[in-house]
């Protein structure tokens, strides 16, 4: 049996109305941490949100400086000999825009049916509300945490969270735990939890093709000057053979070849190929052979040419050869690839297949190694006993084709797995107009986080602290 | 000896300062056709030129509506028994796009060394104003002009002239002529003076590619929902094979083949490979194996990529796989290709390589057919003595790269020849940042107009009046 009063749990069912008004006054914040404009916003959000740990009974609450916006953080840490959970989340959002395609205000909370609706309800506002409601049904009903629990909140996941290395590396002591957990992603369904145990890698390139210095005439000039529009549509095409493999020297040399029991467990436990194609609202798949869709979205890597901008962007026409093009391409990478490698091998490609006469110029924006998580790990087994408890449900366990860097950042500096533990749904629209939070979840969530609290506490490995 | 005053030529010739002054009046207007935002602009600088016309002494001036943007007509017919020459001009502008590599403002033209600095100062508002200075110097040093004289300076000419055609028919009596003259192209260099003999035709494309619904999270589905801008990519990159021949079943059957002399004609005449690289700026030449750089831009067709627009367009990066994907395409055509057999051509091999899955839809927004007119003319005969007391030197014989579709307007509605009397530098930079009016041609230009009409005025043929 579960180590917990049934106090806490009635405690955590019993301030539901509580809990929701609280969640909405979080959501109320407009803590956009891409818009300087947001900044005090960011600022204020920030400062609730510790005031609120501080209220529920955590300690050495803080709104800890970085470059660029705070983390948030508070511990409490009495559970002699026992493990100690980092619990991990964000309270910066996505922007609202397009903002016309907002059926309510995104940040004016409404209730209908059973959604909360409002930017941030589900990412990651109302995911990483339902840890502070967990921990302080254990707080204020009289109950000791069963293990030790730092909390670290941070405000810039949605700009790729670029303060965050170097501020764990400087609090790696302060962070030090046995597992971390983090409720970030979605479940595909209300009734069926999933733990995410595996994501993608990513690299962002902009790749920019330099030609003639002047802009020309292409009556003119037309025939006789190479265009770097052309050149970068041609470079682009080259980046995949006719099957869809990437055409990169090198590309696929460190990826792990998985055996036949893994992709039969990713077959039965993954989305259908129809299911896919249905999220996406696409009638025709594309990609790798020899793959199913689910494969090719999580153990096969992918590149993603997610804007072009060259030459005339205006109405009607122009009759000019451009002077420089430039591509916006996202690298999906699968484990065991390296970033720093492919960045390599993308530029020396690059070099070796860009036209006589133009120049190729790249700049790498972000670095993010694939990450996987051992399905056998005890963190994962914790979690997947809270979910039965809080769901009724056995989770599966899935990979997920994104990238959620803090979760390499766990591993690589503090050494220790992070627990994907989501309560989002594939409807709730994140980082799009009408984000919503399924509230059921919200409710589900905090007895999951309830539950997970305890199961860890069951370890017999002593705790770091 | 030549039937004019002296008083003309001296008129011409001391008024210089006020010339300038008023070309800086006119390119002051951001006549800019192609951009909805400037119709006013385009609609004052009409009524400029045409209160222009009346004050020099032009008659029946008036500005008069299309279905676009207006065309500015004049008339001086008082010389009987003489011919007609219709001056063609126009009063529109190329965009100004990139603004930010203007050194100057694209609209406050500045006079630097000998050039004129500003949009449209060489294409076309100066090489028109030319004609103009040249009436005046009859007009007002009391002088009849000796042929009969009617304008045409329009205002669609950089958007391809879409409603030209329909006034020229409805307007068939009133434009009779013995010959045009148009000075809206370029001559090799300021010491040598060139009439324009052929011309390519053209069609602007715009290409559209339409995927999947929704943008969609490309780490969600990276590598399995294809994208739009890749599939551009893929198409553009298949309309030239690697030895840069256009990859169009059928695009080259019609072009006519030129025997021996005339390349050896076009070898003497025309500038060399180097000379067009240097006049482009460029360090390398690119395009169809076995023909000079010279053939490519004049006897052999072209396709130029002018614009993509896809995706995401802002600083940064954002992950996702757009829902469309644009390209603007400016075609070039030598003759005898028939633009109407190239749009089904290209629409017919645009479907056959659309990847599945992709829909791809096709906007044809002009079509111009190639033009060539007999160097053995008398038109071109009389431009070239023109020519010879203007600028002290004999023109050159070129074909041009480029399209002015009226020279075929006028060739296939009012059965006359268009003489291309350039006054334009290969330097002009037309249609980029810096375009500039080398002034001395100005004044040349002048001189030589006054030539022409007097030249023309010698033919003992009948006035079409």
């Amino acid at each position: 049996m579960l180590n917990i009063s049934t106090d806490v749990l009635v405690y955590g069912q019993n301030k539901r109305a509580r809990y929701i008004s609280e969640l909405k006054e979080f959501v109320r914040f407009s803590s956009i941490s891409a818009q300087p404009q947001h900044n005090e916003d960011i600022q204020r959000c920030a400062a609730w949100l510790a005031g609120h740990l501080q209220k529920i009974g955590m300690e050495r609450v803080a709104v800890m400086p970085t470059r660029g916006h705070p983390i948030v953080y508070a511990e409490k840490c009495h559970a002699r000999g026992k493990p100690a959970v980092l619990i991990y989340g964000h309270y910066d959002v996505q922007p609202a825009d397009p903002l016309g395609e907002w059926r309510l205000l995104p940040f004016e909370p409404v209730i209908r049916g059973d959604n909360l609706y409002a930017r941030g309800a589900s990412d990651d506002k109302g995911q990483l509300f339902t840890h502070v409601k967990a921990l302080e049904a254990f707080l204020q009903s009289g109950q000791d945490l069963p293990v030790n629990v730092k909390c670290l909140f941070e405000g810039e996941e949605e700009i790729g969270s670029p303060n965050l290395p170097a501020f764990m590396i400087a609090n790696q002591q302060i962070l030090a735990a046995d597992c971390a957990v983090i409720s970030d992603t979605q479940i595909p369904a209300a009734d069926q939890p999933a733990i995410t145990y595996a994501l993608r890698g990513s690299i962002n390139f902009e790749l920019e093709i330099i030609g003639q210095k002047r802009e020309l005439h292409s009556g003119v000039f037309g025939g006789v000057i190479h265009n770097p529009l052309q050149a970068l549509c041609e470079i682009i095409s080259q980046l995949h053979d006719s099957a869809g493999h990437i055409h990169i020297p090198g590309f696929y040399d460190r990826l792990r070849r998985w055996d036949a029991d893994e992709r039969t467990y990713m077959k039965r436990a993954g989305p259908s190929d129809d299911k896919i194609l249905r999220d996406a609202g696409a009638v025709k798949g594309w990609g790798e052979q020899g793959y199913s869709l689910y494969e090719r979205v999580t153990i096969r890597p992918a590149i993603t040419v997610s804007g072009i901008v060259g030459g005339y962007q205006g109405v009607g026409v122009k009759a000019a050869i451009p002077t420089r093009a430039l591509a916006k391409l996202n690298f999906r990478l699968a484990p065991d690839q390296d970033p720093q490698e492919i960045d390599h091998l993308f530029r020396k490609y690059i070099e070796r297949i860009t036209p006589p006469g133009m120049q190729a110029r790249i700049r790498t924006f972000t670095l993010s190694r694939p990450s996987l998580i051992d399905r056998e790990h005890p963190a994962l087994i914790a979690a997947a006993r809270a979910y039965r408890h809080g769901f009724g449900v056995a989770p599966v366990f899935l990979r997920n084709g994104g990238t959620i860097p803090v979760v390499n950042l766990i591993q690589e500096i503090l050494h220790i797995p992070a627990v994907l533990m989501g309560f989002g749904l594939p409807g709730d629209r994140i980082h799009g107009p009408n984000e919503k939070f399924h509230l059921p979840n919200f409710f589900k969530g905090i007895e999951t986080s309830i539950r997970f609290l305890a199961e860890v506490s069951k370890w017999q490995r002593v705790s770091v602290l």
